[in-house]
């Protein structure tokens, strides 16, 4: 638990990926792993049962528990010990059973499976919202006219619609890639010793078990681990795209553009020292975020060799390291719904800003409009000459143009932003078409 | 080009992935954006046919080319500038629709994806020659008994077919991976100044040019990186599962384990000093590559979040990371494809290492059949004590259990390795099937 | 807190990280700073007094603290507010003078670096320590004959003594490190909104706050963060040298070499299913730490373009990835020793491993007994092809060379270890002197 | 060789990492070998002179070169043979003596030093001139007024002296960490097979041969790979110093702000759409390798943990990725130089800037001047609301104070941004005696 959680995670991941959370998801995995033991004969029902009723994180020695992980080196080991003795308690018989055929990393691996069935839920609601909060946007912003910026100069004019919907764009292909994850990395470990399964996981029963915990049979992936790192992989790239926004976000809100601006919320973004200022908090956390998450997804891919039937260290190494992807993204998608719900669009600002360069942001339109006259070079050569001479005389392009006699037909109306707009409104109806309608 | 290029990549990439492959990809699309336009009406048929005619690398100044990139800050600037030249010494008229609505990035991106196209058709056939090796050597050793290791410690027995089947189905997985991300990744960029196009492509424009050069369209995604990030995590994780393979493969040379060997080539993986040894050089380059790509991912994540509609310095980082991670990625599937082609299993030592521990690797098995009558927390603690025994006394595990007259039926059946398999010949014929009948 | 803590994690860090730890480090810094004020006669002496008193955890808020930090997005402004509220309620003079002339970085990064101090002066008793186990293993084993392994082959004799002084060569260059970074990290942040400080903390208040809390004086590291980078890099080495120890102490355990083993410990690395197991359990926790240390580096390395006077994200990255990495790194260094103090040592099996090639780890010293006769290649050539006979008849080269008629002078000798050793010995002697007298 | 080289990379690293470059070290290793092996009596002085003639590139097969690099795994066998049979053609006694004692692994390792000497040398002398870049512009601009910004806020004056200042002070820190890494990676490798040495390599043999070299002696560095991750890091610092300089370019250059520009050069920085925009590309280069450079630092963390004495896989790892970390390095710092010598500074345009918030930046002036008469909360408060009321009735602060008779003495002066500068002249003139001085 850092100082910052409150900052950068979100509180539904706190509890989803407490410790306790996962000896629950372990010991849920017990309990079905013996009921569909029972169900097939292999055990009697009524160990089941009780072995079942046992496996409850209440039972437990926490502080045994995890002074005992580090001797043993995973969770599983002292877990299943635990649970045995706190069945025998109650049925010797029943303590035969606990377990049966199974191995640690079984357990291990379920349990993450089943936080990340949690997680993925999780996500589904949160992108939904995310991306009916960017529809909202972009429907309210389609014609709000702003500059684009290319490498950090004013480019030409868009609206701030297209931007946004080029962000839902780009968040509904992190919402297909969660989906067809979910259909690889939501199945059951349930493989034994050395991955060949044995007398006491039969088929049948490992299909039951993987129907009692909602997820898909597999055979062992104890050391193929491309499905986790493809999970985390497809986080990391989740939390890129949010991070893009926070980004322009960010640049945005810079005191010399300020077109746009988190929301307040009170005693929100204020300093310290400067009692005027008004401090990007939200789109800060998403960026740290986003500066940690692909490193920790390259570890995921760095831990991939694992050793022949069970990896010594690599395999070790996830476990942490998913957790905080996994926390890392869900804080960055939270701040994101915050930053959406809350943001300050500056419709006026926008304008005001699409006059600073005096006329220049229209020089490509004017190019353009020149070349079927004049050939594109020699238009682009005319226009990088006006513009030269506009900046250095500090006088608006359309004078420029005026005193240079160049003819080009409807000039005001090619210096208004509305004119220069491409087909970013088609673009925008286009995306929302299929967000709408899908 | 660095001196271990033969070493660590595929010679097949150096021409995918050339700088002339490159610029002649940007070519295509300059050709293929022109006839588009003369198509649909926007330019006239003979400058378009022109310009396509003069899109060939041999008439470029490559020095001059390369010179010009560290001014201009990518290659679309000073290529365009010289094809406009080129055009105009022809026909002034047609230089006029060189380029013409498009954008540095449109030309940049679409020539990247048309390298990716290459790359991933190349990945297909090598891939399926992978898939159909490790297939062929699955079946040969279904029923080949070696010891299955977890921790690096000898646990209990297994097939080599078993792990060969587990190495083909991560490679599986790979394959979807990379049929899924083609969807999305093989698209036009084709978005003008600032994303929002504009009148000279047209939705038709964009539609045909994307046709032209084999292509689905899509919206602008110059600052949308995910599809590109998820390439390169797709092929991140095909290097991890394959190096898998390779460490596997390691440790399994090691002199004192020698159960499978790369294959011999006439001067490969001598040593300058010690003329006994038989170096794993493949092994090693597989490995190596996969050191590097996990991190070379992250570049590619972290270079998401691109500011505004174009970005200053994220973007050109993917260029010649993305092009390392094909070219490793790609020598590790050519170097896989040696490895399996030639590898050699001594099929004889792996049932002598079985010896090793006079017996104690069955002492799972004994376990298990001492528990259904002790119950098996009895079970375990007995057996435990007389692996103790075995190993304090050296001797073997199953003379310890007859001198402890512990009653066990069919003792003998129950040290031989073809009996503690569990149902590893049953997933090997379900992972076969899938393959062989997909 | 994760549920691997105690595996992952030294205790004593768990204390020293802390959140608690943190803020009282912060208001360690705001006591120092006013008492410097006050000595420099810029606050009456009471008021400071007033807020050195108020400046401990026991009287703050945790949880409306921790609940601010979300909307503040440091520690800093939510902890200074309490503590003026604190410091009002008694003093409503002394109010006006907390934190005066400072920023929230100012105590942020001052309390990093008091944390950072209290790790290094950690380390630097563990890894003397380290060392000198290192020293006592080198010394027993100085002349312990083993097999030198290059690729995993098995190459030519050294001495297990060898082996651990080059350990200890490695680590003591990290010691080298560690301090170097100290003179450079150890220093007071305080500097102002900006980091050009204010009338409020001149010169002489900045040494004596640098001089209360130990620290050097320094000019603004707002977002100069090479300092904080080099500490993280530094920590990535030695944790990359410490699991150099464990993957060697891990490759040596493989059942098949069992060369060492991690010391046994009641209950340690046992198996859940394979009672006669005896899992590497500390190298383990290294190799897994080792795993995620570098990633981490990287991000504080991506974290250092920090914009204009203070950064929006990058810096608020470092936070919990400094944290880590001392977690990471100090649990290693206690895992290490942990190592090192029970590590069982076979010599009598690593003499036995000496013979497993029939004489070919002597090819070499063969080789050049013969060189300086018949010339190096032809010497080379003649015994890389008794190799190969050695090879395919299974006999020992020995008897090859006898067979073959070659003439060897001491052929007996030249097949004993000790023989073999170049100077092992004097390297050893060498490195020990460096230590045991410096 | 990729087409970007001349944007990312510096020309004089293609020559100083060029593949001849490498093979010319590996050459000079032999011939001081065999030089300092004949000094010792060891060869026959003839021979070593024939080996010393026959140390050059010229004599190579270089296509075979490269193909039999695949076969060996690393550069040294392949080259030691032809090596041989050049000398063998020439003198058939002297190539007996080609390569006597020495191990592939010397050889690389060695020749990577060297190139690493060639670089630090190349860095100590670009990084002198960087400095004396910093150093002239620091004291140009000593007293230009700015705005400081942190967060991407307007927050208070500094001067653009301070700023460079800063940098200088990061850049120093550099300098000093690449002096002390000089004394720890300089070192000869030169071991044997298995770090031992031998009877070819006497201690006065090693001592020569690392003084013909212009290298300190070492003992085996084959698996402790600590001085050239240490090497990584240091420059990767250096990378992110540097891309905190270009960041800050970036931003200032941004359209809205302006203040300073990349310098103009003929067709640099114009936009293939957009000819009135001059686009950042040498800062956009910069920042593109520092996007690269964290993550290469990365792998040679994690290539760390080395398998006994010769590692499979991790050491090859290292190969092209230093010396990519090498090339991006350099890159950036010749990028910088150009950037700094060419700096545009809008010392007008800054002043401007400085009056866009109506006199809000001066808050915390007038909050300090406020606090002893009303107490730091209070003033702080007071002045809160009063930047309330300015931005609320876009007002100047001054005339709000002026309205709400908040009682200030020279409310003017504190307006002027001379008066809000802190020590910012005192630390300039501090961290330049530093420079100017040492």
């Amino acid at each position: 638990m850092s100082l910052y959680s409150s900052l950068f995670y979100s509180p539904d991941m706190q509890s989803l990926l407490s410790e306790e959370t996962t000896v629950a998801h372990m010991l849920r995995f017990e309990a079905a792993l013996a009921t569909a033991q029972a169900n097939n004969g292999l055990i009697p029902t009524p160990s089941a049962e009780r072995i079942a009723a046992c496996c409850t994180v209440e039972l437990l020695d926490w502080e045994r528990l995890k002074k005992d992980i580090a001797l043993s080196g995973n969770a599983a080991i002292p877990l299943v010990k635990q649970l045995t003795e706190v069945v025998r308690k109650r049925d010797e018989e029943a303590a035969g059973f606990v377990h049966l055929g199974a191995t640690s990393q079984d357990v291990v691996d379920t349990a993450t499976v089943l936080t990340i069935k949690s997680v993925l839920d999780w996500l589904d609601d949160k992108l939904s919202a995310l991306a009916n909060r960017l529809i909202a946007l972009t429907q309210a912003h389609r014609q709000t006219v702003m500059i684009g910026r290319t490498l950090l100069q004013q480019a030409k004019p868009i609206t701030f619609g297209l931007k946004t919907a080029l962000w839902l764009d780009g968040l509904g292909r992190s919402q297909q890639r969660l989906a067809a994850c979910r259909q690889r990395v939501l199945v059951l470990q349930l493989a034994g010793a050395v991955g060949s399964r044995n007398a006491s996981i039969p088929d049948a029963v490992h299909q039951e078990t993987a129907n009692l915990l909602g997820l898909e049979s597999s055979v062992s992936w104890h050391t193929q681990r491309d499905n986790i790192a493809e999970l985390a992989a497809v986080m990391g790239i989740l939390s890129g795209s949010l991070a893009k926004i926070a980004n322009d976000v960010m640049l945005l809100m810079q005191t010399e553009i300020a077109e746009v601006l988190e929301g307040k919320a009170a005693g929100k973004g204020s300093s310290s020292t400067m009692p005027h200022k008004r401090n990007p908090v939200t789109t800060t956390a998403i960026l740290a975020n986003a500066n940690r998450v692909p490193n920790l997804v390259a570890t995921m891919l760095s831990a991939m060799p694992q050793e022949h039937e069970r990896s010594a260290g690599r395999w070790h190494s996830e476990w942490d390291v998913l957790t905080d992807i996994m926390q890392l993204t869900a804080g960055s998608v939270e701040r994101s719904l915050e930053l959406l719900d809350n943001l300050e669009v500056d419709s006026q600002r926008m304008r005001q800003n699409l006059e600073l360069t005096n006329g220049l942001i229209y020089a490509e339109t004017i190019s353009l409009a020149l070349a079927p006259k004049l050939g594109k070079a020699t238009a682009h050569e005319l226009v990088e000459k006006a513009c030269a001479v506009a900046i250095a005389e500090q006088k608006h392009l359309k004078d420029v143009l005026r005193e240079q006699a160049i003819d080009v037909a409807d000039l005001d109306k090619l210096f208004k932003p509305e004119n220069s707009l491409g087909q970013a409104l088609e673009i925008i109806d286009f995306i929302l078409h299929r967000f709408v309608h899908s």
